[in-house]
């Protein structure tokens, strides 16, 4: 790995204190950081070095379950982060703060290698990367890398006009876009769990799948996120990113070979093959919820429209469930149930994969048709269940049976880690090209206009349910159910 | 179920007393035999019904784990159970019989439906089944069944001669020969798990399978059948039976229905893809193995040749490996590698599915060859285990993972329960059809002339061990290890 400087602006915010941070300190302990290495944190504040520092130390032994594991090396990692204060409105900041980037890269014999981090409020978003360029803060010697984190636009256009401006000061591939469930091991693991396993380079495949379901759900409500979430909705805020980023990796194609350009080639015609949806068919393959009142885990909770910041008569959608069909060119098309939303019974993030069964003639009366074979990939919890058939020998009736993985979650290495960890090596692979983000706003841009102009209903359903009957309508018209 | 008469020849033997009896109560408490029956036990000693009863007792007491279930019901159980004494090579003897049977059948109502257990050494089995047919015991208005336990002759010309024999006295269609692997719950999962999963119609076929391997090991020495094992050695006693029986469940193609006769159409056609061995290839194929002094457990153990009534220069095997192919006619030839002996290192009954890689130039350098996926079936423990591929993403390596399903053992009917109540009720699919059986002594009897001509070296194992080193060879040539 090149030695670098890491510029993180939004250095105080909360991500920085939460995320950040934490994560630097736990690849610095993993021998994962640069032998030389720089970290400037930017921020609007007055702070010094040691002001940053001791910020840091107090994050860490919050949000770092390994704080006291190493801490005489903990000095050492403190003593590589600086802080510089900056109006990142102002252009003489810049000029300021280069001089501090190459005071330490002189210190430290480190190329001007430099990946800015943007954690910062989307409307700045284009100011600092116009201010990095005029400074001639990426006009060093070495590599410049940009990371930002979503929103990427709120629509197609203003996606677009935000990428512009990225692109006049970054080259895409210097652009890395956090999307933090590419940062899932699961779902990272997708790619290996169908192409690496002979088992499943025969069986998941359009020919053999029947149908595959992506649920999000969450039990939070919008919790203190009213002025964003309202105007957001669940469409903007996990649909058009989340949730379709795990439908390309879910239904991806063997690529050519392992790497970034071959698995995005990959990704992208998905997008191409997915059906694009026509006004007059909005009902068969969307629906709009809101979470009215209700239960979770037993205590009563408030209706969207009761919650602190938002109207009393607010349309936003808290749920959306989609019905869409991947046409892959040589074969028929395969169905995809989405659907992600708020304040639901359980909190968990699923891809169940629903098998065809070609023998079911044999087995006529002796296997109940609602018994297919089921692989349950349970993103957040790292594990997996593959449901099979078997006979109970004793009453000679066809049985499901379930067998299960489940990952050794303290070893594994959480989403910013292994995003961070090839940013600073330069592998994109997980992160979220231009051409996904754009594709992904043109497939959602109909909806967004149809839920601007009401012609979508909106279904209510009780808090602490898992959405409102009409999803359940999407897949029973195509003989389905959700699993 | 039809109301029935259970003869049973050797009701006094050890077979009745440790399996026949438990498992016909086991049947009646489960409410698997039919509301009427008559079971006769038959035997040399001049025992009365009482005797019979109280014998029966005792035995479950042993060896039924339901024995206190349900007391209750037992004297109901025993009620319907007499006892005839019989010369089984006098023919007035049977004349006698059939009037006891004709007096329950009349008692009770039961049609002359009959049911013949020959639970007695196999050079009695053609004087009885003479007798069944001279003295008219055969010739009721009802159906009749012969069941028959192995040896089912000890080499080509001896069975087709036995079963010359039977078939003079019992259509094929009434003749049910155990085999009780086939009466193993994971051997009659087989068909279920390949034709009724999705995942394994797509995967499990001879374009996927890399190679088969089936392991019989046993950790008990010859004990005290040295008289017949000397004589039969690993090939009669585990090979030509049970180890030939599951390798035909475990290859056979998806049959037309699910009936005895569609699925024994497909284990005929295994034996006929099996290619017959050349006496000049035999070191390629087959490897002949005896057991040396070694430890059990920590245990020292003699060698074969220092046990009790084994002679010192045996050339007996008490284990063979070999090295088959089988040539399905639409695609290549699919290797199976089946070993079995005694004094092995652990005792275990496993049939290995090793699938190929189809990706592996994908994957170079980040998948280990020797990580394939695995279907590892227990035959006795009645488990799976699903070797599969997923990526650590710490390390970013490919690493196997293992899911694995265990039955409820307490819930899954023994070998002999299950073969009884099939036979009860007229169903062969799991019995040994005599075209199999010839079949399987077509295919040995080069190897058995090998054995006698000394063609084969007889490698020494030390017990404890594996079997021979000689056994791992004969996968190496083909690029493949025992698993």
């Amino acid at each position: 790995m090149d030695p670098l400087t890491f510029v993180l602006f939004g250095a105080t915010g909360d991500l920085a204190k939460r995320k950040i941070f934490p994560t630097l300190y736990h690849l610095f302990l993993d021998g994962k950081l640069p032998a030389s290495f720089s970290v400037i944190g930017l921020g609007r504040r007055e702070w010094t070095d040691n002001v940053l520092r001791t910020h840091i130390k107090e994050s860490l032994n919050h949000f770092s379950k390994r704080f006291s594991e190493e801490c005489s090396r903990m000095d050492t990692f403190l003593d590589a982060i600086h802080y510089v204060p900056l109006d990142v409105t102002d252009q003489e900041s810049y000029n300021h703060l280069l001089k501090q980037i190459q005071k330490r890269e002189a210190e430290h014999s480190i190329p001007e290698n430099r990946l800015f981090y943007l954690s910062v409020a989307p409307d700045l978003i284009d100011t600092i990367t116009t201010n990095i360029q005029k400074s001639g803060l990426g006009d060093g010697k070495g590599w410049k890398r940009l990371i930002i984190e979503k929103p990427f636009g709120s629509d197609l256009t203003s996606a677009q006009l935000l990428n512009k401006k990225l692109t006049s000061a970054f080259e895409e591939s210097e652009i890395y876009r956090i999307d933090h469930y590419l940062g899932k091991s699961m779902v990272q693991n997708l790619e290996v769990l169908k192409f690496a396993n002979p088992i499943f380079q025969s069986s998941w495949n359009p020919e053999n799948i029947s149908n595959v379901q992506i649920t999000a759900s969450e039990t939070v409500g919008v919790e203190d996120r009213a002025s964003y979430y309202d105007r957001a909705g669940a469409i903007r805020d996990m649909f058009q990113n989340h949730m379709l980023q795990m439908l390309m990796m879910t239904a991806m194609q063997v690529p050519e070979q392992l790497n970034a350009s071959s698995i995005r080639q990959e990704k992208r015609k998905i997008m191409e093959f997915l059906q694009p949806l026509k006004k007059e068919d909005f009902n068969e393959h969307i629906v709009r919820g809101q979470y009215g009142p209700g239960k979770i885990n037993g205590t009563p909770v408030v209706g969207y429209r009761e919650e602190p910041g938002i109207e009393a008569v607010s349309q936003n959608d808290t749920f959306i469930a989609a019905r869409l069909f991947v046409h892959y060119p040589d074969s028929g098309p395969v169905p995809f149930y989405i659907r992600t939303g708020k304040r639901m019974k359980e909190k968990s993030t699923r891809i169940v994969i629903e098998f065809k069964n070609r023998n079911k003639d044999l087995y006529k009366g002796k296997i109940d048709q609602a018994e297919p074979n089921l692989l349950d990939i349970e993103i957040n919890k790292e594990g997996m269940s593959l449901q099979l058939n078997l006979k109970n020998p004793a009453t000679k009736q066809i049985e499901p049976i379930s067998f299960s993985f489940a990952a050794n979650a303290k070893e594994t290495p959480g989403e910013y880690e292994l995003l961070l960890y090839d940013a600073l090596r330069g592998d994109s692979t997980f992160f979220a090209h231009w051409e996904e983000v754009e594709l992904s706003w043109q497939w959602v841009q109909p909806i967004l206009e149809a839920f601007d102009e009401d012609l979508l209903p909106l279904h209510f359903y009780p808090s602490g349910s898992m959405g409102p009957e009409a999803a359940d309508r999407l897949l029973e018209k195509d003989g389905f159910t959700w699993w």
